[in-house]
C-alpha cells in the first residue's frame, strides 16, 4: 500500500509553483496521503486478524468434533478414557506449543529444519506475526494429536498416552510444519529464499501431508505395536466388528468437524484483504478463500455420496457412520489441495478418496490391522492420495496467485504444469512418512518394550473408565437411589445362577 | 465510493494554474484518490466476504442442529436413519446445487421463472456475485430438505429419500427462490427492472416462505400420502405420543438451531459495509444487520416463554421439548420479516407464533395427522405466518433501506403502509403452496403408488436402523464382550431372587 | 479519524495562491479527505459490528455449554428440568434485559448506581452503541442465570426458579455490570469522569465478578438455604458422590464453554480496530485481542492439567469430569485480566486456579455444602482468584493501552504498579459479595420460607422430570410398541413371567 499512496513533499512542491506556500501545501497533501495509508495499514491488520481469529476458533470447534467422533465411536466402557485424551490433546497441546513447538515450527530465521525463537513467544508479536498466527498454529497442532488418539483408542495405558501425545505436539509435528509451511523449509513453497525443492515446492496448504498423514502415520505404528484389540479378529482371523457405542456422537463429531473445515481449510490463507493483480478488483484473494470453501464442502458431498453407494454394493446397507468416515476422508484430502484447485477437481478429488478409504480399510482388515476410528486408513490413506492430487490437478493460475512469485510456477501434472510439482508431492509423501516412522515408531516400541504401552487384559475386558477413569460415562438409569431399595434393579436381564454380590454401574473399581 | 472520490485531472489542472506542472500535479492528485479509491474497494470486498462466509458456516451450523433435533425427536430404533437424511442432505445437496440448483435460482439473467447460467459454477464467480454468495444459497437449500425429512420420519423408505430430496433441493427449492430472491425473479423486492409485483414485491427477507413454508408443506403431502406411523393413533383415533428418545439431543439440536439462525437472519444482508445515506454515520447497514440479530433473538424469546406458559395451561406440565419447537416457531416466523421491523413487533410476532403452531399441532391431532417433528405445523404454519406478520409490521424506512430504491416503497398495513404490500404477501403464500403441491404432491403420491415411499410394518415395528441401516445407533451395554462369553455380564448383574415385578428403565413413576 | 485528516478550505486556498481557482481547488481536495474520512468511519463500523456480533454469537453458543454440562452433570432423572432452565435463562432473559436490564445497565447517563435510558430499546442505537452492543450484553446476562442453575440443581421448584432467575438477570446483574462496566460505574475503569476508585478503578475486564461471582454467590446462597440433594451426604455426614447421568455431554458442553469463552474475553474489547499510539503500525487492539484469547487459552489449559496431577493424586484416577471443571475454573479466573496480562501469567493464573477449586471443594465436603455443578465453588472461588490476580499480575502498558488515559494507571502490585489496583479489585470482591448477598439472600430465604423453593422428597427421589416435565428424558427402548401390548407401560416395567426371550438393547435383528 505504501507503494500507492508515496508522496514525497520535496518532489511535489515545483509542481505546486516552488514557493514557501507550495512547500507547505505538498507537506499538508502528503501528511494526508500518509495518514491515510496508515489508516489503510490499520484497517487491513483489524479485518486480517478478525479473519484469522474466528478461523482459529472455528479450528478449535474440531477438537470439540474430534471428542465426540472418538467418543461414540468406541464403546462405552472407554468413553471417559478416550474423551479425556481429547480434553489433553488441547490442553497439554497449548502449554507444550506455547514452551516450543511455536517456536521449532515457526521461529524465524531457522537453519531450515528447525525454528528457534519465540519459545514462550518471547519477542512475539512481531512484524513477521501476531498473537492470532499463534492460536491459529496451535489449534492445527492439537488436531494431529486427537487423529493418532483415535488409532490407539481402547487398549492404551494412559500414561503413554501422555508420553507420546507431547512428543507429538511439542516436536514430531511442529518439525514437519517447519519443513513445509514456514518461511524456511526447506520444501515449502514459500520459501522465502526463492530456492524451492524442484522449483516449486511442495505444496500442501492446509495439511494433508503435515497434519493428517502425521497423525496417521503415528497412529499406524500405534496401533501396530499395541496389536488389534481382544475380540476385533476371531481365532480364524475373521474380522469381528466392534461398533461404537453412539452413533449420534459420530454424527455429531462428524458434522462439528464440517464445521470447523471451514476454518482448517480457508483459514489458511491467514489474510483475506489482499488484492490479485491490481488494486480494485471483484477477483481477489476472498474470492479464493470462498473458492477454498467450496472445494472443501464439494470434496466431503463427493466423498460422502460415494462411500453411501460404494458401501451399499459392498455391505448390503445403507451405513450412516461410514458415510461419515467417508465424508472425512474426502476432507482429509482436499485439505492439501483446496487452495489452487477448480471445483470440479475438487469432485474428483472426493470420488476417489472414497475409495482410497474403502481400499485401505479391506486391506487393514487383510493384515487383521485395528484402528478403532479408523484413523490411519482415513488421516493417512487419503491425506496421501490429496498430496498427489494437487501435483495432478493444482491449476496454474491459482498457483501462482496463492503462492506468489514471478509467476509460471510448476502446477499440476494434468493441468499442463509438468512433474515438478508431482515429484515435490511424492518427496513430501516419503519425507513424512519417513521422518513420523523414525521417530514414533521407536517411542511406541520403546513403551512396549517397558510395558507402558498397552493395558491388560483385565483391564480392557471391563474397560478402562471404571479401572482407571473414576466410573462409567453414563448412569441413564438412577443407582443412587436404586441402590437404596435391596430389590432394585435397572436395565437387563442377569445371570440369575450368579452368587457373586451384585455390581451396579459405577460400582467402585479400585 | 468511485463517485465521491471522483477526479478528472483535465478538470483539475486548471484550477492549479493551468501549466504542465498543474497537469502533473492534478495527475499526481487524480491517481492518489484512484488509488485510495481502489482501496476501498478492496477493503469492502474483504469485509463483506468475511462477514458472507462466517454467515454461510452458522447457517451450515443449522444442519448438525437439525440432525440433533430429529435424531431427538424419533424413536432410538430409527435414529441411523434419520441422520444419514441430514447428511446427506448436506452431501447430495452441495453435489446438485453446485451443478444445477445455484443456476436455477440465480442464474442472471433470466425469464423471471428459472435462472440459467452458472451451471456447475461456470464463469463464476463475476461481478454480480463471488464464492461466498454460492455457499450461503447452497447451506439454505439444504435446510429446506432437512425440514421435509422430519414431517415422513420414521416410516419412510431410504429410496423414496434419495428422489424426493434431490428433487426439492435441485429443482422445486431453487425456483421458489429465483422468484422471490434473484434480482429476475417476477416477485422479487430488489427487482432489477423495477416492475415490482403489486409496486411493492414480496418481502421474504430470510426465507420463512422460501425455506420453511417450502420444505413445510412438501413435508405436509409427504406426510398425508404416507399417513401416520403405527400407534400413532389408537383405534379410536386417539392421539398417543410416540416420543423421541433423547431431550438432550432435542435441545442440542434447538440450540444449534438458534446458534445458526444468527447467520440465516443476520446474514441474509449479503454485506455489511454500507451506508445509509450519507456515509460516515454510526446508523448504516451494520446497524440494519444487529437489529435483525435481536429482532431475531426476541421473536423465539417471546415464543418460547408463550408456549411454556401456554403448555402448562393445556398440558399441566412444564415441557422443555415443547418450548424448543415454539422457539423454532418463533424463528420461522420472524424469518421474513426480521430486518425491516422494530424489535417491539417482534416480540408480537413470537407470540403469535406460538399460538399458531399449538392451533396447528390440534389441528393436524383432529385430523390423525402424523408428523414426527411438526416440521409442516411448525415451518408451514409458522412460516405463513411471517409472511402475513410483515405484509402488517413491516415499518417503512427500514423498508426503504434494506430494499432501496427511490424511498416510500409500500408497507407494512398497520404501520400505515397500505395493503399492497400485504397484498403481495398473500400471493406468496398462495404460490408456494400451489408450486411445492403441484410439483411435490405428485412425486410423493407416485412414489406411493409404486410401492417405493412407505416401508413395510414389519420394517416399522423394527425399526429401519436394524434391517435397513446396519444396527441399532447405540450399545451403551457391552454386547460385543457378552457376545463371546456365553455367561458373561457386563455392567451389572441382577438379583433373580427379587420377587417384585423387575423395573426396567423408567418404571412409571405417576 | 476526524483530525488525522481534517481539512479547511479556507486555510488550503490561501497556499494554493488565493486565487478563485485556489478556493475550487481546496474545496475540492477538503471533500475528497472528507469523504475518505467518512468511508473510514462507515468502514470502521462495519469490521467492528462484524467483529461484535460474531462474538455475540460464541457468547450465546456457551448458553448451549451450560445446558450440555448441566445436563450431564445431574442424573438423568431431572435433565429435562435442568435443560428447561438453560432454555429460559436465554429466552426470559432476552425478554427481560430488553424491557430493563440493559437499560439499567447501560442507560448513560446515569447517577453512577443504576442506569436508566433505553428500556425497550427506546432511542437507540445511539452514537454510544449499536445493537450489536446490546445483543452482546444480553448473553452476557444469560450466563450469569445458567451458573446459579447449576447450583441449586435437582431439588428446587420450578416456580422458584422462574423467580430468582428473571430478578438475577433483570435487576442484580444489570446493577453490578453498570457499576464496573459502564461508562458512569462508581467503581470502572473507563469513567467518563474520570475520577477512578483510588486513582484506578477494579478491572474486571469480561466479568470474572460480574459474571462469575455474581451468579456463583447467587448460587451458594441458593443452595445453602435448601441444603443438600437427598443421599448426597450420609448419615455420618460423609460425601456420596451423585454422579450426574453422562460424561459425554459435560465434556460437549465444557468443550463449548472453552469455544465460546473466545467470544467471552476477547469479544470484550468490543472493537478490533483501534490503533494504539500512532496509526501504521502491527501493534493494536487486533494484537491485544489476540493476546487475550492466548492467554484465555493457556489459563485454562494449565488449570486442566493441574487439576488432571491433583486429582490422579488425591483420588488416584484419571478424570476427565474434573479436568473439565478445573478448565473452566481457569476461564473463570482469567476472565478478569486476560486483556491485560502476559501470557506466562495466564499461566500463573490457571495453575492457582486449579487448586483454588480444588481447596473450594474441599471446604464444601467439609461443610455438608452440596451444589451439583460445584458452580459456587467454580464461578465464586475462582473468580474471586481472578480479581485479586488482577490486582497482582496486570501490566502496566497493557492496562494503559486498554483502558486508555494519560498513562500511567496503577497496574498490578507484583509489576511494580502499587496496590492501588488492588485495592480496587478487593473491594469489587466484598462489593459483590455484599450486593448479590443482600438481594439474593433474602429472595431464597423468602421463596423457602413461602415453601416455594425445595421440592418434595417425593419428586426428589422419582425426578422431576416425571413429576413435572412430562416424562424421563431418555427412551432408548421402544416403549411405543410395548404399549400397543396390552401389558404395556409407558417407560417400562416387565413381565417376570415373560417366556419368550426378552430381546435387549441391541438384539442382533438380522
Amino acid at each position: 500500500m505504501a507503494s500507492t499512496l508515496s508522496c514525497a513533499a520535496s518532489d511535489l512542491a515545483p509542481l505546486l509553483g516552488g514557493g514557501p506556500n507550495s512547500t507547505a501545501m505538498a507537506t499538508f497533501l502528503c501528511s494526508r496521503f500518509s495518514a491515510i495509508s496508515d489508516q489503510f495499514s490499520d484497517t487491513s491488520y483489524a479485518i486480517n486478524n478478525t479473519y484469522l481469529l474466528f478461523s482459529a476458533y472455528l479450528v478449535f470447534a474440531m477438537q470439540l468434533g474430534f471428542a465426540m467422533l472418538c467418543a461414540g465411536s468406541v464403546r462405552a466402557k472407554n468413553t471417559m478414557n478416550i474423551m479425556l485424551t481429547n480434553v489433553l490433546d488441547a490442553a497439554a497441546g497449548g502449554l507444550f506449543y506455547y514452551l516450543f513447538g511455536f517456536a521449532f515450527a515457526f521461529g524465524s530465521p531457522s537453519n531450515g529444519f528447525v525454528g528457534r525463537h519465540f519459545f514462550g513467544l518471547k519477542e512475539y508479536p512481531s512484524p513477521a506475526g501476531d498473537y492470532s498466527f499463534f492460536l491459529y498454529q496451535w489449534a492445527f497442532a492439537i488436531a494431529a494429536a486427537g487423529i493418532t488418539s483415535g488409532s490407539i483408542a481402547e487398549r492404551t495405558q494412559f500414561v503413554a498416552y501422555l508420553i507420546y501425545s507431547s512428543f507429538l505436539t511439542g516436536f514430531v509435528y511442529p518439525i514437519v510444519s517447519h519443513w513445509f509451511w514456514s518461511g524456511d523449509g526447506w520444501a515449502s513453497p514459500t520459501r522465502s529464499n526463492g530456492d524451492f525443492l524442484f522449483g516449486s515446492g511442495a505444496i500442501d496448504f492446509a495439511g494433508s501431508g503435515v497434519v493428517h498423514m502425521v497423525g496417521g502415520i503415528a497412529g499406524l505404528w500405534g496401533a501396530l505395536i499395541e496389536g488389534p484389540r481382544i475380540g476385533r479378529f476371531d481365532r480364524a482371523g475373521r474380522s469381528v466388528a466392534l461398533r461404537g457405542h453412539s452413533a449420534s456422537l459420530v454424527v455429531l463429531g462428524s458434522f462439528l468437524l464440517w464445521f470447523g473445515w471451514y476454518g482448517f481449510n480457508p483459514g489458511s490463507f491467514l489474510t483475506i484483504l489482499k488484492a490479485y493483480g491490481t488494486s480494485g478488483s471483484y477477483y481477489g484473494q476472498w474470492s479464493a478463500v470462498g473458492r477454498t470453501a467450496v472445494t472443501t464442502t464439494l470434496a466431503g458431498c463427493t466423498a460422502a455420496l460415494t462411500t453411501l453407494f460404494g458401501k451399499r454394493l459392498l455391505a448390503g446397507h445403507w451405513n450412516v457412520t461410514d458415510v461419515c468416515n467417508g465424508l472425512l476422508g474426502g476432507f482429509a484430502a482436499i485439505t492439501s489441495g483446496c487452495s489452487v484447485v477448480d471445483p470440479w477437481a475438487a469432485i474428483v478429488c472426493g470420488f476417489v478418496a472414497a475409495w482410497v478409504l474403502i481400499g485401505c480399510n479391506k486391506l487393514a482388515e487383510k493384515c487383521n490391522y485395528d484402528d478403532p476410528l479408523e484413523a490411519a486408513q482415513l488421516h493417512g490413506g487419503c491425506g496421501a492420495w490429496g498430496l498427489l492430487f494437487t501435483g495432478l490437478f493444482a491449476k496454474g493460475v491459482y498457483v501462482d496467485e496463492v503462492y506468489g512469485g514471478p509467476g509460471g510456477r510448476p502446477h499440476g501434472l494434468f493441468m499442463g504444469g509438468g512433474g515438478r510439482l508431482l515429484a515435490a508431492q511424492i518427496v513430501q509423501i516419503l519425507v513424512i512418512c519417513g521422518w513420523v516412522s523414525v521417530t514414533m515408531g521407536p517411542l511406541f516400541y520403546g513403551l512396549h518394550k517397558l510395558k507402558l504401552l498397552r493395558i491388560s487384559s483385565e483391564d480392557e475386558m471391563q474397560g478402562m473408565d471404571m479401572t482407571r477413569h473414576g466410573g462409567f460415562a453414563y448412569a441413564y438409569h438412577d443407582e443412587d437411589d436404586l441402590s437404596m431399595k435391596p430389590s432394585g434393579v435397572m436395565m437387563r436381564r442377569v445371570e440369575p445362577t450368579s452368587a457373586s454380590p451384585t455390581s451396579y454401574e459405577n460400582s467402585p473399581a479400585v
